[in-house]
């Protein structure tokens, strides 16, 4: 179950309100990198946790502190607005070079939101929860999470680098520092769990007649006029310890030419189809 | 610039025709898990990608490797469906039991693709490109391809579990074989460039003023009435090298209380949230 | 800021499991009638809510309930989905009459999910934030708010008659009675502002002079061959108190004939537009 | 059966074409608080009518009033994208702000739609038909409806307060007129079947013995910190006139710890969840 | 403006209320090949037409009669649900295999539209108006509504065929007729303008200079392995009248290997990236 | 079976980046016109042609290419996107005004992709695949795929008017070549199988008895005050050659008034609308 302290995770000042940055903070809301993501993919990952119940509680208390990085971010885009303006006379008091820069703000933040924050990314497309990943498979999981703060991480540099704003810089200096954390504990999980070896090839519970080994191990070289890319994933043992990697270049088809001869009567196909 | 050679990349065979099954093979053409998205993430990551060229390479001719998966799992589709009744006569002819079954088929694999394959996933949902996770960095772009190939083996041997056709499980046998060399060659590239103490936290190239790394390395436990799950994440040197793993407990907001005071005039609130 | 506390708000039993019935819950988890929805629509609501303060607080209240709401759904989706066969052998040791029922489930429950909730409708159609209604009018916000709450309840009864499984109907029960106090509680807010009267018309702080009066209380019939359905909005006192209800039947055009003319050089149009 | 007249519903007239101001207007058009919205909401509604036929007649008519609202305001797009410069040469003969400016437009509306009316938002974002709330139950209905026009009024309003442009200014004083009337004539349905008290809870279908009513009627403060903010909803009568309501302050879960075991084999999850 | 009458455009009988073939017709209202689609297509292109006046007045007179079509089949959806189970003794009352088949209607016609049509295709996804194609250039959407009525008369072939419903079968035969009709009617537009000589290549605007001509009339075979398929389009004057059809076989890229060197500082790439 | 070579198909040259003119391509890239959607509606068509292979063949020869030109489009977009600034001190350094135009750009080729290209069109709204149309019936898959190359060359020809880079006109008028081509060629497919007379009406294996062809052949004037504009449409034979154009004004219903009655008990509907 869930409560609230009515407190911020985090101080919010804005020196200078900014409607252009609004929208760019926008994609740590309601953006495939933002909150909303990690924090619904981190919830529904852990209701759907079997095994070892420390990783569902783990997965639920960092939900939980993500939707507190929602709200604070919520709040700081809600002060980049403050001011932006909203009337023509407004628009006029202000100098037409600033007035153009209001070209590049979201319109839906005036004319949907009323100044507020909104769970849509920096162009306005609403967060969808297709972006919810949660295989119920833990090592699959696992890499989703990091993904997830990867991309958050580098977000979050970008927006610190686009504004001189003191305040705004402070508080995704703490984001940063938190996306570093959870980078790391989820990776942290399958470096227990005796680490690629262990985990890979994910999932490691498949059974060896499932897979047709011939075909696990090699880098397929699929272009016509370029050497195999060389590194770490064309030799030496695998990451799993099961095999050996090597090349195949240039690769035959093996299958067949596809074929599905003449279309049947009754499925709504020219008539020269069905000849 | 991309060729084709007209035979399948791999053998498919359909001993017994099964329009159920087709709709869950959608999931490997149409999901987030399935091979549209690999193909068009490597490819695009390819077309953004910067810095030592060979990386650029391997991801185009893994992108080339997919859409030629997405050609025989499209083939496979087609000739599960071939037979499907598509006449109310047709229906009748069979058991009301197997009919009932029909019930459990995507509709639109008679109505809308005339028995093929579609861009869509099992429920018929239509692949969106928002799911191609390209961030120009490297790193990022890295975990997100290793966690799209354990999605997809785990996707692969659950429709392994899913049907006896032999031609099926030999298909599906190579597709788990291929994701288990995908999910290691991502990360490979991980290891070789100094592994995870070398490319964490990502970006790596954040300077480290940017980062309030005060908040860097504690694992916050949100919980009112749970002890800290203890592991890996929670004590020891951080995966990055560069701090110490620690536990913050019952944390105490660190922000203030958000006030957004009254409404400006002109813009559309009630007049009560004005005064 | 958000906390967790380890139990559930309510108890959640399922007698006998239910895969369809699985795929029913979800309307109520990720359906537009459903707890996501909600949960983030009071959230940003909270966040954007300027003015008396008291509104933000119960906002992000009823917000935070909403969250619990999804955790206790969420775990009787899995509860529902345990027993589901996930193998051939699974499935042959049932009887064809209910393994053609399970043609019924979704298949995203076994493929992606692996037995667990997913943040999609029934049709497995994942949520999108644009249902999030959040418009900073309080008077807008809080008829949106007693809408989805009436959706909710509407949703839950149709759910309760569709289950004969004596933990489910507890729960659902539960559920129809939270959903009506927060039917109530939004609509309370009108009512202590002054009530319809004088909420209406929302924003009630739009100038008069922004309005032409003259068609604000006339009802439109726009059928040539039916006579006007009279009732309360036909005749008398209008619900702002500001004006009188009337009728106008088989209403004439009042504007001029739409005309765009030529197409201009240079816009990709056909050469015949541009003559 | 529909019929369609050639003049429009009301007068379009543009003094100084402006294709921001056009952008801004796609909202009204293709928005969720737009008139694609109602117009398909009110005709879904219609069609799924059951009881008093009048009330199917008030929907289709109304429904019928607003596709005229679409096309007036579709040519006003239209009108306001005349003289959008669609070459290089056009460009380079605006003054340099005007021509940053214009960076704030729609792309689409030159690239896609040749300077016309599209179905999309002001962040150029179709409109999906999720928005078409439609329950089958008059009451939900009736509130979805009000909801709304409120947003609709609500945006009318944020538009008028952005223009200078008095064909434009008088065309949106029509928009919130008719926004006015359609507010309340829904409303008046709840009121003409008993008001709140006779409506709510909705459904007032179901069976008292379908409802905890135990849980029906507290507000649930769900905040570590806060006192509840008092009002209407906290004491008094119900507005169902069924119970009386009150306050429940800090809550204990009720629930059980939720756990869902190992995971079983078959699932395609790690092996270590299995144990 | 837009008008109604209250008898449906055509009559509409169902005898044996099918709530499957519900979830079937739904394709015909709410799927890329339905009636929302043309309507709402047609009505934007009118809106935008350009040039003679007349093909304005045939798209809106067109969108007019497909609202129409709408309607008549959301009653016919609302009438074959007519006496689906919605509670547990409803279902229990009903054979069992007979309760089977119901697992393949659309859960929501029960739970969210109350046994009513929804804008949703037939695997219960909502039309979304990205497919509303008005390019502003009547030749291209004098194509793109070919187009839809062929897919549409598709549709309704198949949908034709599995039913032996009597009244559904003439309610269909006569949609059939109704596409037959407008696949020709816009056709006949381009035929009118000159037939594909004149149109082609469209847009028929675009000076000759912007056109690098010899790349403009071969057919590129991009196999290794497959002769060309020749035919009309491999030889002979090209249907514009402006060039002769040829094959280009085997062909070399004619560009450069594509190279973005490093990644700058700051742009939130590894580091890696930027040496 | 998909290969690659490692050269663009065409030569790309960016003379003076432009991160506005790179907002402007996605639409070329990720928009209904553009090359994704292509390259997957050829390549889905193929998969699933039945019927004389060599229309599989040429499907998957244009899918092949199509994908070619996503390729070099997307280093168009980063090339374009070179330079542009991602720091404040990179802003600072640029003219105000340019800064101004910088408002236009898309935020996301900075926050999420790193400086290239994204599968999204140009308002940032990601490509999905329900545009790709393929509904196994040959002579509606031409015309689609003629519609599509239409909106494709009208996209390019606009983009041309809208650069003056020497190297992104030398591209285009290479798309604008590609696109003439592609256009002629499904339509060629139709005229060697007979022309219009023979295809239509479209799908032309539908039994005549299942058409009321009384209603084939007439164009419905549903307008109350236009005459009908006359045309190619409403008089001479049909395209078929099965009929004779006509007209039909001012038509009265043929239907009857829709009524569906009470609501039946249990249906979650309000209890006036079951009496």
């Amino acid at each position: 179950m869930f409560h609230h302290s009515s407190k911020l995770q985090y101080q919010v000042r804005v020196d200078k309100p900014d409607p252009i940055f609004a929208k760019h903070l926008q994609q740590a809301i309601g953006g495939i990198e933002g909150e909303i993501r990690v924090a619904m993919q981190y919830f529904f990952q852990a209701m759907g946790a079997r095994g070892n119940p420390k990783y569902r509680d783990m997965l639920m208390m960092t939900a939980t502190e993500e939707l507190s990085h929602i709200e604070f971010l919520g709040h700081a885009v809600a002060l980049n607005l403050e001011g932006a303006p909203v009337t023509t006379q407004e628009m006029a008091a202000q100098d037409p070079v600033v007035n153009a820069i209001l070209g590049g703000t979201n319109p839906r933040h005036i004319l949907s939101s009323g100044l507020s924050a909104m769970p849509v990314n920096s162009n306005g497309v609403p967060f969808d929860m297709s972006h919810v990943y949660a295989t119920g498979n833990l090592g699959a999981d696992m890499l989703a999470n990091a993904t997830a703060e990867a991309g958050g991480r580098v977000l979050a540099s970008r927006l610190y680098n686009m504004t001189d704003d003191a305040g705004m810089k402070d508080m995704l200096s703490f984001l940063i520092a938190r996306d570093t954390m959870h980078q790391q504990q989820w990776l942290a999980v399958i470096e227990e769990l005796g680490g690629m070896e262990g985990q890979l090839p994910i999932p490691n519970s498949t059974p060896q007649e499932h897979e047709n080994t011939e075909h696990s191990y090699y880098f397929l070289n699929t272009s016509l006029d370029e050497p195999t890319p060389e590194g770490r994933w064309t030799k030496g043992k695998s990451l799993d310890g099961r095999g050996e990697f090597s090349i195949k270049e240039k690769p035959e088809p093996m299958g067949q030419n596809p074929d599905l001869g003449k279309a049947r009567p009754g499925t709504g196909t020219q008539m020269e189809q069905q000849k």
